[in-house]
């Protein structure tokens, strides 16, 4: 079973928004082993969103189209699908009575406009609406369309609650399966030079790689009849590209180094702090990014002037004045201090120059990062490149990685 | 003009990673006039990336293509270029030199693979190498096509140096420029209902909407030979719509809340520090992530133990134990903590419940922001909705939105 997701709405196409919704719709797909092969995405434009729409159903089994369903006149996806399968919109009065409702709850009046979101194509069945817009689904010579709100809590609702059960009963099982093994520290020709042995020799479970913002992620996907057969086929290639890299990649299932070292703290009991300079916040909303982040996470300071350093970090001005708030010895200062400021167990730290001018001699792109554990404190000096935000984000992965080794060697 | 923009990579289509490629080079080609009709992702299988590429030149005038130049085996966009175009691939010694001088510079041995990237359409016009991957572009049968690679910041150098200037060339001119009115405080359809008869009036520019975490954005889009003229049609439109909505309506033109703030911050002189809560680092991160604000913040405290609200931000234990760390009294106290303990003429706070489970009897969304300006000390409780993601973003905004609504009043 393959599908295709459409995205609806000029938005996407002014470069305004990124399309997330398809991201989070394949990865939840995978899971249930539906192959996604296409992501389209298309403006509020009649024509062109019917033509599209007509092409996926001719080439995808499932198509699961985004966006154009809220109130106001630009939303004009109920009437695309319409026109596609050969349906008339009929306003549903139980719809009617769910969005009514859903006004009467928040204590708003409801705009008249918001009845349109009661119209469905003859045929389809509605899906209840979480914020205020109603989805709904229905099959066409053999393929079947689902048609939610391009709000992402709100699809996401929908995806958890309809568009999965219902697939799932449809595809009688059989999963694609993915795991990502994190590599920081290694470039991606670096990373391929050794596994490329392993690369070529597989065909099932097959191994990608994506590279960005000081991680290289490689993807080992399998595809099988059950998840117990797939993790099986994944494993031992796993485990042969960890021997290969090294403390180079980041243990465990977490999808991100700020996850994996959640997780390490939470086993081990331990709570870490966070002092940041050019990330802002950065590495505290990452380590605060998951459910139960207060099991470790004990509080982040972003100093970003030398006199916060001073009287917020309790930084020695001999540092700031002498190698600079720049510097190895900066880093080693703001771990301890970040670590002691909120009594954790590990301190972690990060200083550098984010551009787009050098800032004490030192050029654009140069980090320090620290971290403090356990009596032990270590200063790493990282490269950084590309634009601002690549390299605050690559400052972010250097500073999680370096608490995530000092922890792993202890 | 019109144009397509094709991301390729299986990572895209399993969901790994969002298309935040296809949002940049939309935003630039808008900026030139160039109309964005279609994205397409589609993975690494030949054939779809043949039949995909061969569509894109059928029915758009150009073709930017993301994704698939890196050195590895599943890198194959020159090779679908080349049958699509009727070319054959040729190694370019200038970009094998470029290459080899990449890799020098860092100090690092070149991988054999990487000479793949020196491989060339016959007929394209190579692109430098940002990163170590080469770029090209070529004319097919009136449509021109340009491949890039994936990795973001590789991708925007490109979009810059060569992409822009190329078609800007082409072009001759023209523009299509939007405007966001940001909306905060309002719902979607309230905001229609506020502005109706201007959306209905208008056919250039046009008015369409998008919404997301506590925030509704009102695009009005011009199309025109220039800039001056774009924005004479524009500005009244504008202006009537911001006389509707009022306070709700964020001033000037900042593509977010926390900067429309920090350009508030750096016309008065003035300063801001944070005391974040559930939102951890978003904050200060949102606060930082452009050039120059350090002109303006002087740092930010995430706390997400009661221990460090009282121990690090100095929030009266009695607070804690009284009306509780998640109260209007504990954000007023956080934003004045704040304040003092940065020295900064702002002071901003958050608290509140992120889920998934209630705290101190309050029930998941609830959040409670504070700003404390000139002796002045503000405090607004905020419905959150929505998963952990949504209700922290709604929370970061509403919190810089106090903080904007205070400057302004004063």
């Amino acid at each position: 079973m393959n599908a295709e997701i459409v995205g609806i709405g000029t938005e996407l196409l002014l470069g305004q928004i990124a399309n997330t919704n398809a991201q989070a719709i394949s990865s939840s797909l995978a899971g249930i082993g539906v192959d996604v092969y296409f992501h389209v995405v298309v403006g509020d434009n009649h024509q062109r969103i019917v033509s599209t729409l007509r092409r996926a159903l001719e080439r995808s089994d499932v198509v699961v189209i985004t966006g154009g369903l809220g109130p106001t006149p630009d939303d004009i996806t109920r009437e695309a699908v319409a026109e596609v399968t050969g349906a008339t919109l009929k306003r549903d009065e139980t719809l009617v009575a769910a969005v009514e409702g859903i006004f009467r709850k928040l204590g708003r009046d409801m705009p008249l406009e918001n009845l349109r979101q009661a119209d469905l194509p003859t045929g389809a069945t509605a899906i209840a609406p979480e914020g205020t817009a109603p989805g709904f689904w229905l099959e066409h010579e053999g393929s079947l369309m689902f048609a939610v709100p391009g709000v992402p809590w709100e699809m996401k609702a929908m995806l958890n609650k309809t568009i999965l059960p219902v697939l799932t009963e449809r595809t009688g099982g059989g999963t694609t399966m993915s795991k990502e093994v994190l590599v920081v520290g290694l470039g991606e020709s670096r990373t391929h030079e050794l596994i490329r042995d392993l690369v070529d020799a597989q065909t099932n479970p097959t191994i990608a790689y994506r590279a960005g913002a000081g991680i290289v992620r490689v993807r080992v996907t399998a595809k099988a009849a059950n998840e117990t057969t797939a993790v099986g086929l994944i494993r031992p290639v796993e485990s042969a590209i960890r021997e290969r890299l090294g403390h180079h990649a980041v243990p465990g299932d977490a999808p991100s180094v700020a996850d994996a070292l959640g997780n390490m703290l939470r086993d081990r009991g331990a709570t870490v702090a966070v002092a940041e300079s050019l990330t802002g916040g950065l590495i505290g909303a990452a380590l605060t990014g998951t459910t139960g982040a207060g099991d470790y996470f004990a509080g982040a300071i972003a100093c970003y002037s030398s006199e916060s350093k001073r009287d917020v970090l309790g930084i020695d001005e001999a540092i700031l004045t002498g190698p600079g708030a720049v510097s190895e010895e900066a880093a080693a200062a703001m771990a301890e201090g970040a670590a002691q400021r909120f009594g954790a167990d590990l301190g972690l730290s990060v200083t550098g120059v984010a551009g787009p001018s050098e800032q004490e001699g030192k050029p654009v792109g140069t980090i320090f990062v620290g971290a403090s554990f356990g009596g032990r404190t270590e200063v790493r000096h990282v490269q950084a490149y590309g634009d601002r935000d690549n390299i605050r984000a690559m400052a972010a992965t250097a500073t999680l990685d370096l608490g995530r080794r000092l922890l792993q060697e202890q």
